[in-house]
């Protein structure tokens, strides 16, 4: 009998969700896969009971507890390490890990942190500025048609961190910063970035804002996951 | 870049789905992973406008290639390899292989045969007279709750066997036995145990039937999946 690690720690993430039987069907693939937190994030529809006729009554006590939020920032906050889902591959995101490869990594880091699987609305996915939130990013491979359905993504993911739970992977991650401080840390650092004269007070989000100095981050993290997490409590240790 | 090999000789088969959006998600999760053909048998519903909607126009082509047969005999006639999906394990399923175990086998075997990815209807999954046609069972791993939406279920072992297209196996299995030729086997034997009073000829589906003969041979395969086609060559040629 192989090692199960605890996946208490993991959240299904949906973004704007379109269809409420997505919803259910996300559910009953979560709860397929040992995964029992499911977040909402600004729905178009959420119709329970759409919802609960996909979930089936096998997923009927996760639907009861999904929590549902209004903005994506105050729903992440509390999390620890973000993934975002993206069907897209180009020049801003290069090198992006299939979820075999990431799996083993978010089981190790779940351990002792708050992990939130995001994926992004039906019809359009998640924007870079919605990427910007996460701490890295996957991508399902698909043989050319690239579009799975919302609930076939959660699906996959979730099914390749449930098999990875099954094995010991022998390392575990300590405890990372939560989104809410690492926004504190992007705050901080714009604060003393115009103190130094280094980017223009008029007009700080040209650098800070959610394209450019994320991506700074966001490169750091292509080479060691675990980079920006470093610099984080680095930072926070500093400005104590 | 690993090689690809050719998902061409894979058909998805649907046995009595019950809901056309399942059939439509199906269709859709096969597309994404890169099989092309879909067979439903005897479905309850086939309404084609529910069908399309959940496939999307994506898949619209796979929906219009599709092919309907009666009963489960026939469509799996001209298939030398049918893998059965099951969520149920007991002392009739012992050691029943996970997705990944069996995608690199199916990958090789598919070079030069046709396989049929086969799945029970969505209220009972197949029985084991119906698993009685497959030279192999594959069971999806789950967290306690195993029971998976239909298109869920195909989408798991699509994604799997798409993966393992995409790496170089090494090995080829050689053309192996359709399930007519298996059926034609199954006659002749029963013929030549009638002739030398091994069976009753009044009663010959006693042993011969969906149940006990091909037990024999279930174990058989259990040592190895491809002892039965040997024995069904042999026989095929010492009979000729």
């Amino acid at each position: 009998m192989s090692l199960r690690m605890n996946l208490d720690n993991i959240a299904v993430v949906l973004h704007r969700p379109r269809y409420p039987e997505n919803i259910g069907a996300a559910a009953r693939s979560a709860c397929n896969m040992g995964i029992s937190r499911l977040i909402v994030v600004d729905p178009r529809e959420c119709d329970l009971t759409r919802v609960h006729k996909m979930a089936t009554h096998f997923a009927a006590d996760l639907v009861e507890a999904m929590e549902e939020y209004e903005n994506l920032e105050t729903a992440l906050a509390p999390f620890q390490y973000v993934v975002g889902t993206t069907a897209r591959l180009g020049s801003r995101r290069p090198a992006v890990p299939k979820p075999r490869k990431i799996a083993e990594t978010l089981i190790s880091i779940s351990q002792h942190n708050r992990i939130a699987l995001l994926f992004g609305p039906e019809n359009r996915g998640l924007t870079n500025a919605e990427l910007s939130f996460c701490h890295a990013l996957v991508n399902i491979p698909t043989a050319g048609f690239a579009s799975l359905n919302l609930a076939q993504a959660v699906m996959v993911l979730c099914y390749e961190v449930f098999l990875a739970s099954r094995e010991d992977t022998g390392t575990l991650t300590p405890r990372l910063s939560t989104r809410r401080e690492l926004e504190d840390m992007y705050g901080q650092l714009t604060e003393t970035l115009i103190h130094i004269n280094f980017i223009n007070p008029e007009n700080p989000d040209y650098w800070m804002g959610h394209v450019k100095i994320h991506d700074v981050f966001l490169r750091l993290k292509s080479s060691s996951s675990l980079t920006l997490q470093k610099i984080s409590h680095f930072w926070m240790d500093t400005n104590e």
